[in-house]
């Protein structure tokens, strides 16, 4: 196995996270959130979206938010679905976009009420907001790995789109597994045929792990030579589609697994655990995330303080 | 990536599982989850253990529960901690022993009442109760990915070990992961290491997920030619030092992985998750699995029946 030396993690559990979070959370303590995600080191942060407040209410506060939080450390990233979207989140400065549009036309459709082919028409547009601030942007491909709706989507779908959004002059692409659908030897085929149409068109990968695999996934995407993965801090998130099934891979037990296989991302884990436990607090639940309860593998325990444990 | 045609999985849940809980599990459910087991296609279960009713209550019904279930499916494994067990497992008939002892001194002491040291010279009288009646015996080497109390764990000790085993005649030697303190480089060299001295033992691997990365370790595993891994049922099971963290890898999440991968098992994945979902019927309890909860990756669902996913 030939691994990168380093990974990019952005973390998404403020805007894919708290958008499933059906009691508003207050400003304040997104921006505390965020914060502390930057001072744990990480590089990359999509931190809210500029969409229909009615559509995500709990994201209604984005350009408060934005105007909070410390600048100048994490690359602060917005989500939009929409050149009005663009507009906005050009107008407030945020440090990147992220468009996001479905590979499976249905999908396209629930989510952002238009078709796929309808979606690429507009990234021109989208593209001329952003680059009048010169901000640049990248696209979130949902349902690259399968649709729930549809099932299975074809690796062509997921290129063609890739090359549109690549000549439309975007920074790079990420892959959505929105409902937990990738496996291994999917996503090695899918890397593989991005690699080969588009050689030098940066792709990121955004598991979720409705599966209880989404941490397989990376290990088939870093064999690929993929270097950005995205999560969400202690597993925040859910899965729409699966009532209790878990959301993003868990961004401190992603970290804890690449720290672990040698590759450096930047992060300061311990910071990120003391974060995901914050977080777990403002959501007011147990969150699926892992190394935040167990600690490092060498945490020890002292010899007399536990009971037989047999095998 | 040489992966290997099949795997054959040990389901240890009724064991690992079951010894976690507090509360009495009827002798007659155990006898049913153990029938389920077997009915779903598993092919090996480590059903309970020959230890004393004193350390382990819930499974004082080993023998009861060996005589009310089914015979002639599944090969039904009983552990074992010395030559009193090992002489009323192989009284009762089961299929095969399994002897539990540590890699690292403390956790065996512990663990045993014994040095490491005493537990292989104990290990003929272990060989002799079970040649009597003609039973194979494999070993169990617990902590042997790290110790809770030491930390790392020398991978010449869990080499060392297994040696004394195969030439003692066992059939085989699982390495424990007690605490989910594997990772997927140490899980290569540790299997690296016993393929080298020991290229014709059997070995399976025993992970808890302590931290997340149950699965990526397996995975790591495959790699390295391994065809046995044992899981529970549902995940059941916990860390004794690790509050709220989870227990063994959950078992439908391992098959839907390996089937994923094009893998064979055998089992039967649906009957599998029902089983899961009495499980977490019997201790009353959600279980950490997530196939069980979220289906297969082609459960589609109704276009017109969900919410707004976004991204």
């Amino acid at each position: 196995m030939d691994l990168p030396q380093h990974v990019e993690i952005t973390e998404v559990g403020t805007r894919d996270g708290f958008q499933a979070e059906r009691e508003f959370i207050p400003t304040e303590t997104k921006i505390e959130v965020i914060d502390a995600l930057q001072d744990a080191g990480v590089p990359r942060i999509e931190y809210s979206s500029f969409v229909s407040p009615r559509a995500v209410p709990q994201l209604a506060d984005t350009l408060e938010v934005l105007q909070g939080v410390k600048r100048g450390k994490a690359t602060l990233v917005a989500l939009i679905a929409n050149a009005k979207g663009a507009e906005r989140a050009a107008e407030a400065r945020c440090d990147e976009i992220v468009v996001v549009l479905s590979a499976s036309e249905s999908h396209n459709i629930k989510n952002v009420n238009r078709g796929v082919d309808e979606s690429l028409a507009g990234m021109d547009a989208i593209m001329a907001h952003a680059a009048r601030v010169g901000i640049p942007v990248h696209g979130a491909i949902a349902t690259a790995f399968g649709c729930p709706f549809e099932g299975d989507v074809p690796t062509e779908q997921v290129v063609r789109i890739a090359r549109h959004l690549e000549a439309a002059g975007f920074a790079g692409v990420g892959l959505g597994d929105t409902t937990g659908m990738a496996t291994p030897p999917l996503v090695t085929r899918t890397c593989r045929a991005l690699h080969d149409a588009l050689p030098d068109f940066p792709v990121s990968l955004h598991f979720h792990n409705t599966r209880g695999i989404g941490l397989c996934n990376v290990m088939a995407g870093l064999e690929c030579g993929i270097v950005r993965f995205e999560s969400s801090i202690g597993g925040l998130g859910g899965c729409p589609f699966a009532p209790g099934a878990t959301g993003n891979i868990c961004t401190e037990d992603l970290v804890y697994l690449l720290h672990e296989m040698g590759l450096e991302t930047g992060i300061d884990i311990e910071a990120l655990c003391d974060v995901a436990r914050t977080v777990e607090a403002v959501v007011g639940k147990a969150l699926p995330g892992q190394v935040m309860r167990a600690g490092g593998r060498l945490a020890l325990h002292d010899l007399g303080a536990v009971a037989t444990a047999r095998g």
